[in-house]
């Protein structure tokens, strides 16, 4: 899977004193949701992104890569954003500043496969500036993560995607941890009016601003491996046969998907909160949910067995021997 | 449907002074879920209501009666709780009080029929007071409404609701007030992020604390008149015809009503916040729900008519003249 992109961002950048990190950061997000949809596209015979850019009323907006009844990918989008704005007094207030001029710019991913064997996954990479000069930022960092978030868990998956997390971390352990962030991903993507975790987790970091050059390389490292976190697991599932009963069952886990964003998310809030575009970040919605009321698995089902890795767990830990029969 | 229930609600009390008014309410809201269940019942030749009590953590408790894949009656919920316990932290900050004991009690109601053709309603009717001594609170106050949420919407129904709304509001001029009630409602359920109102509104009422006797007589005139504003809807419109689009239009709007209840809905986020059953809250969600990407309506169909509803507007003002074609 090398080629120039891998290459270019291979190498550490220069500082630079022309273009602002912002710009640099938005130059990178954007050339990573081409090879991102381009790769998926590849693995969907019948699917295709459609790309829209939309502008964001006070400044700025976004390209929009939105997938949606493909044959793999059933729902799902890669956005990325640049955004400049007045900062809402309501974050003002929450980082702890005066009310001043922001810039935003990311990309945010969610792909909800068709069949309930192949996970649900969540990446973004972003960076925030405040101040008028983004040359000179009064403030700035950056954030992001990867989560996985199965229907049919297995060990082997969970470890693959961790592996691959904590390998771009300890390659960058001058600004990254994989340990914290890991834990950080479980504590962020937690569902508390349900006691159970999004998924089998992954890695989440935010504020990271000591050093803007190391974590940019960082970034552009983690992005650029998302694809060798996700794919060979979509390959592994995505031929397994699929019942109506398991598909039943991956509409009411999404309901809890669904119950994250909604209830939780500090992105889809802020997103809402400023005015972005309604449609652009509700795409991480699937298509179709479920609700019952009091749903429960059967005991000893595989929906049991799968209940037990929405938790915090070490995965990188674990053996074959200790997870529920059928889910190594 | 005048029946001994009825005949006792239509006197007002005399002041108790053996019992608290949180006591009262309580009585009085189970009374009514009994009720409001059964009449419900004999509408839906396939629909029984599960009920179910339980306990909260601290103190109190609920009863929570579920239908589930009725014929007429897809989901729904007609919740009680009687629930007493330490006021949270943010709640306290919010009302501006110190931390303190409260006890709430109420009914919810949510039902979400089959048939795209007939609404979604929901209503509740409430009492909430702060203090060690029930008999003799440090505050209390009454809140409530019903608002309509249809997917093929009729000026007739919507008409019809708000009229016996009205009627309520007009007998209990000394503590309700139509007008008010109607502009509260539509300002609280109206998404901003989608800028659209969740239905066709109806009344919403909060902190009304002057006159407790006669608020809470307003309040059981209310919860008792629930039935004759939607059953005659329900009447009206379950036996229409319904094709596979129009279901799954539904299930679109649905989303919308999702969006409110997990975004912005402020019991649904106490219920969470204050360790509340998870549950009893999101039995308010539909069974099936879609999420389209930047879905709309085709242009002068149907479901284009049925947006223009989705506004705040003076129902009863209104003639057939006034409304899109078909929707009279």
């Amino acid at each position: 899977m090398t080629d120039s992109f891998d290459r270019v961002d291979d190498l550490r950048e220069e500082p630079r004193t022309d273009i602002s990190m912002g710009h640099r950061m938005q130059r990178f997000v954007e050339a990573l949701q081409l090879r991102i949809t381009r790769r998926l596209e590849g693995l969907d015979p019948d699917g295709a992104f459609n790309v829209e850019r939309w502008s964001h009323r006070e400044g700025g907006g976004g390209i929009t890569a939105v997938i949606e009844d493909g044959a793999v990918f059933e729902k799902g989008g890669v956005n990325t954003s640049a955004v400049r704005g007045e900062l809402p007094a309501r974050m003002a207030q929450a980082f702890e500043v005066e009310q001043q001029p922001f810039f935003a710019t990311g990309l945010s991913l969610v792909i909800h496969p068709r069949s309930p064997h192949v996970p649900t996954v969540h990446a973004n990479f972003r960076y925030f500036a405040l101040g008028d000069d983004l040359m000179d930022p009064v403030d700035q960092w950056f954030g992001g993560g990867a989560d996985l978030t199965p229907y049919y868990p297995h060990l082997e998956d969970a470890q693959h995607f961790h592996r691959v997390w904590k390998e771009v971390c300890d390659t960058h352990d001058d600004v990254a941890d994989y340990d914290a962030f890991k834990t950080a991903c479980d504590d962020y993507f937690y569902l508390q009016h349900r006691d159970e975790a999004r998924g089998v987790g992954g890695i989440f970091y935010d504020y990271l601003r000591d050093d803007p050059e190391g974590t940019f390389f960082f970034s552009r490292a983690a992005g650029r491996r998302f694809l060798e976190s996700y794919v060979p697991i979509v390959e592994r599932r995505k031929d397994t046969p699929v019942t109506e009963a398991q598909r039943a069952y991956q509409e009411i886990r999404r309901g809890r998907y669904v119950e994250f964003n909604l209830v939780y998310d500090r992105g889809t809030k802020f997103g809402l909160e400023t005015g972005g575009r309604t449609e652009s970040i509700l795409m991480s919605l699937p298509a179709h949910v479920q609700w019952r009321y009091d749903w429960a698995p059967a005991p000893d089902s595989p929906e049991a067995h799968a209940q037990w890795y929405f938790a915090a767990r070490d995965w990188l830990q674990l053996t074959p021997d200790d997870v529920p029969p059928g889910t190594a």
